[in-house]
């Protein structure tokens, strides 16, 4: 019998009748042919209290204890979806992720997954059973518990469909699927029904919410098929898939829009070997995630220097640039928090011309100027002000046609 | 390095603030020179919310389920109670009950304590570590999560201490220690330096509420040194040990007054074999706890044959005996709600003459009537009116100086 793995957000298990809900779908997908895995995250806001109370304690708890504690939101659920399976007539059982087996390193609070015995769930499958398992949860070889960081129960969900031999794996979330871009700035945005795994990897790492880039990252890896729904809803949603030839067709999938960034810039660094490589130690050990890195020659001896931060750690990035700035040699160091970025993203860019073209035609056109570019084999990134950026979207997403369905636009060159 | 247990229950540990108090006093027995094994149970009404959860999606949930789920109270403590260690400079670390392996049967939601893994956590001692134990739970031997029933945490203290050679196990809780009769009801009642394990099991099974019997009865089995102490008080508090022979100088340790009781008596049963069998059988398949059972005969051919339930059994009791009236040939059955048991308990009954005398005494000047009396070796009790039962319980705690230390009372013969 084929299996089907269902993953529900704390949104779709948030009260009883939630969580009823989510059963009904369950049993429903049992009783069209299929053998179900479901993975389910904390209640609603279970693990933001769970952190408050812990945070009331110790200000920096030790990531092990963290752990012990936060893993308690998912078993909590777990074990109350299979009582709501059980009230309505199913066979159900719940596991943690350490009565899986889902053995993963030691890293606490962003452990990696090493492996899943899964045959202890086939078993209970075969006996007819639902089985409910904790996401975001696992073990160490050690017997402690770990969990996987954010987006934790999305890549739990993708990692058993791969351990399992899945037919597919779908995430129930609050939302209908993958949108060429954010709704909720352009109105005219349509949901698309299938998006490749590097298409999804460049849109979540752009911050485009609903599915966790390292979810996103197994599912390429394993050839899991992604199912993106709306819990609510009857309705298909979108598709994350390996890539198929009539995607090519489709220039740019989606675009996304980044607000919460920052630019730091360093003028004038002497361009010496080793210099940037110490820029970027320092900022590694303040724990500075750094995106959109740009180095430009601007005399024989001096270079600029620049790059992305999250806006939450533009503090600490300008500082810890600040303490190195005498051994750079460099004039000035700037800082820019009043910027976003607009990003296209779309395999199809491999095998078309001009999409750079229509891109920055498309802000010209607006008046848009652009602040800076950065781009990668399927993506287009444009830095512009901040107090524009959704006009650029909207200017992006008109010359993309991306108010319309793939099918439906214009034939691209 | 000697090792000391300490159980800190639910009202112990209720909010952060207590878990700070509780975290103080476990650093003062390190810094004292032990090694301390903490047992915790889960924050103040944390499970009864778990429990309404539960039931609010099935009226019925699976034992299995309700185990996976009541025992996240534990681990969250556990986890908040080492941060809280962590942030007061201690080395600390958590750990679930499957974590040290503590092994039991499969009887979910009452399941009995096969073995401990004490080597993990000796290995933690010998690191400087103070362990966290989460309480009332262990795993069975295909990994399902059990817990132990009511008073579980403290069978977990007990356990452990045992398996670890603890010098002795404390029990925080919010009482002074084990009084000689419930001084809510006589005020003049006193605190005992020291009780038997038999004595405490009789008044624990009482309704003595502050320890629970299995926990005492592990005491006994593995010689466990039980210190029962206020967590907000620096004073001492009862210690629960095995019999030394100054205990049998005192008559009566204490004296208990149970009021949620009720007798059934089937009166003019056939006096034939087999049929006291039919009627407890009846009642264990309808589940009913049963105490206290009397039977005597009142012709060659009929005889009277009453117990006691608890009062949540009553009907339940009733139901199940009426059901076979009929095989038994009895002639009436009545049930007595409007009743309470009066007992004294000491070890020293078994070497002293006229205790019963004393105390039937008592209750006689008293103008107290009483409606059946059983003893066992080491307690007598008697049924009296339920209105009455406060005075009646006065009298017998007058009449054995239960208002004074045992060591301040006249001599007994």
């Amino acid at each position: 019998m084929p299996i089907i793995t269902q993953k529900f957000g704390g949104t779709s298990v948030a009260d009883a009748e939630k969580i009823r809900q989510a059963a009904a779908r369950v049993i429903e997908t049992m009783k069209n042919g299929y053998q179900v895995v479901v993975v389910a995250s904390a209640r609603g806001k279970q693990t933001d209290q769970l952190i408050a109370d812990a945070l009331e304690l110790n200000p920096n708890p030790p990531k092990r204890e963290m752990d012990q504690l936060l893993s308690t939101g998912e078993q909590q659920t777990v074990s109350l979806f299979a009582m709501a399976l059980d009230a309505m007539g199913c066979d159900a059982i719940s596991f943690t992720g350490g009565q899986i087996r889902l053995m993963t390193d030691s890293a606490h609070t962003q452990a990696k997954i090493k492996s899943i015995d899964a045959e202890r769930i086939h078993k209970q499958l075969d006996q007819g059973k639902i089985v409910i398992v904790a996401g975001f949860q696992g073990i160490d070889e050690y017997g402690n518990i770990t969990t996987l960081g954010r987006g934790g129960s999305d890549t739990s969900a993708v990692a058993l469909a791969a351990a399992l031999g899945a037919e597919q794996c779908e995430i129930y979330t609050d939302v209908d699927g993958i949108y060429t871009t954010d709704p909720r700035i352009f109105k005219d945005a349509v949901k698309l029904g299938q998006i490749s795994y590097d298409e999804m990897l460049e849109m979540a790492s752009l911050g485009a919410g609903v599915m966790h880039i390292r979810a996103v990252g197994f599912g390429k890896k394993y050839d899991v098929k992604i199912h993106v729904r709306n819990s609510a809803k009857e309705i298909e949603g979108t598709v994350i898939t390996h890539e198929v030839p009539q995607m090519e067709g489709v220039v740019v999938s989606g675009a996304t829009i980044q607000k919460e960034m920052a630019k730091i810039g360093l003028v004038g660094v002497a361009n010496v070997p080793g210099n940037a490589a110490k820029v970027f130690a320092r900022l590694a050990k303040a724990k500075v995630v750094v995106n959109d890195i740009i180095q430009t020659e601007i005399s024989p001896e001096k270079a600029n220097l620049s790059f992305m931060v999250g806006i939450s750690d533009s503090t600490a990035a300008k500082e810890a640039v600040e303490e190195i700035k005498d051994e750079l040699g460099r004039d000035d160091i700037f800082i820019r928090e009043d910027i976003a970025e607009i990003s296209v993203v779309g395999v199809g860019m491999r095998t078309h011309y001009g999409v750079a073209e229509r891109m920055f035609g498309a802000l010209a056109e607006a008046n848009i100027n652009i602040d800076s570019i950065t781009t990668s084999e399927i993506r287009i990134s444009c830095v512009v002000d901040k107090d524009q950026a959704e006009k650029a979207l909207e200017a992006v997403c008109v010359a993309f046609e991306l108010d319309k369905p793939p099918g439906e636009r214009a034939k691209a060159d």
